[in-house]
């Protein structure tokens, strides 16, 4: 397996991060992970972008150009012979002494790996997480910060029920995200998505439903989730049909083909 | 400089991590940061305890008998000779594929490092952060995570406002702790400290000056800053007084030698 690490493509058995990187020691950086179609990287502008975003408002500096990633890209998936994957770009502060306050100048990590994509999966049974709440009074909520453990104890919970992953509420008690995808639900022929303020991440699939498929931002409580005609979880991977919330089947199963003909209008 | 790393003192030039670390890739893992005095660190069985503690939470094996990590400390001390010094010991669930769910079977990365204390610091200025607030509704704030990325963003402001560090309020709106450290005020002659339930970590100083110094749990707002007769901040590496909060001097300037003594307490 081959890496590119900060400008190099190199074995992955090869590629060390230092020990002192503020991303190990302290979550202090940023990811993105980007579906690769038919050899092309799916909105890699629309990533770059949240990616800049994100970096800008942590002071990180962004190492590489748009152009210098895209192509990093590509040969990461010409060396793999990939030409359906899921990439990860991931961004961190770099090496660092001791200490929250980050360093004046910092050189940051840049690193990108490639990997098959995960095999379609069946409709979700998901719970609502009760481990931990998502915390929507931290800005950290509208970045895909490396700090993922609020999501991860949520997934363990998840899995400790039996079911493939669940959905965060927030403080304030409304539904935020699921661990790794936005959340929609579908009821009276509106396609309806918890809102930034309430703690969900602006997910590039989340953006392009709204903007393509006129979905609506709106404040979400468990109860709507189980009062919804259907819902489905999107991430930049694809869309997934949530089949049951804490054990109980929503009312009913939406049509994979109306999943599909979502999901194309996303490309 | 020497660092242990999963077992081995080697130089930190040699020392790295797989890139596939979850520490990097999900700020999956824990820290601890321990006061070297003449040559000891100081209440190593609280800390150990305390990482333990967030490891089984997290469901991360620790790979090392308190023993052997109590030995790596000593060796790391006499290989870098040195006798007052501050080292951190960083747990995370090591490499894994792809993927929020944590692996089955981790092997998680034991890394040691240790530095110079920092020097003594003056009366440190403070602000109320504004740019974000501590999530008390997760169970994170309970441990000492590699998920830092809010506290960071906090000292950042504190430095663009030319403070020293800054005071995190809970979502609640309630004090939970500073950046790096616990925080007490002293009025009326009781020294009070948030509860754990309003987002403080549970701190080996904080849990000592409570044991030995009769200091009480008690929620705080900005206000009851404000109005103390003093105020300091604790962690493992020692007490600093609190000298103004969002530019305006506490009332009274507390004794360095009632600092002192207080800190005399701790060891």
């Amino acid at each position: 397996v081959i890496v590119w690490l900060n400008g190099a493509l190199i074995d992955a058995d090869a590629a060390r991060l230092d020990p002192t990187d503020r991303g190990f020691t302290l979550g202090d950086g940023l990811f993105e992970t980007i579906r690769i179609a038919t050899g092309r990287p799916a909105h890699l502008d629309r990533h770059l972008a949240r990616l800049r975003g994100g970096a800008e408002f942590l002071g990180i500096p962004v190492p590489s150009a748009d152009d210098d990633i895209a192509a990093a890209i590509s040969s990461l998936l010409a060396a793999e012979g990939l030409s359906e994957a899921a990439v990860r770009i991931t961004l961190s502060r770099g090496p660092a002494a001791r200490g929250v306050l980050p360093p004046a100048r910092p050189v940051p990590t840049l690193l990108i790996t490639v990997g098959p994509l995960p095999p379609a999966a069946a409709p979700a049974h998901v719970i609502i997480a009760t481990v931990t709440r998502r915390n929507e009074a931290s800005p950290l909520s509208r970045f895909k910060s490396l700090n993922y453990l609020d999501n991860i104890l949520a997934r363990q919970e998840a899995v400790r029920h039996g079911a493939d992953d669940a959905v965060l509420l927030n403080v304030a008690g409304r539904i935020a995200e699921a661990t790794a995808a936005n959340l929609f639900v579908l009821a009276k022929d509106v396609l309806r998505t918890p809102p930034i303020a309430d703690g969900a991440l602006p997910g590039i699939m989340r953006s392009l439903l709204i903007e393509r498929r006129g979905a609506v931002e709106a404040s979400l409580t468990p109860a709507d989730l189980m009062a919804a005609e259907t819902a489905f979880l999107s991430n930049s991977l694809g869309l997934r049909r949530i089949a049951a919330v804490d054990g109980q089947r929503l009312r009913h199963d939406i049509d994979e083909h109306v999943i599909e003909e979502l999901a194309r209008c996303l490309d």
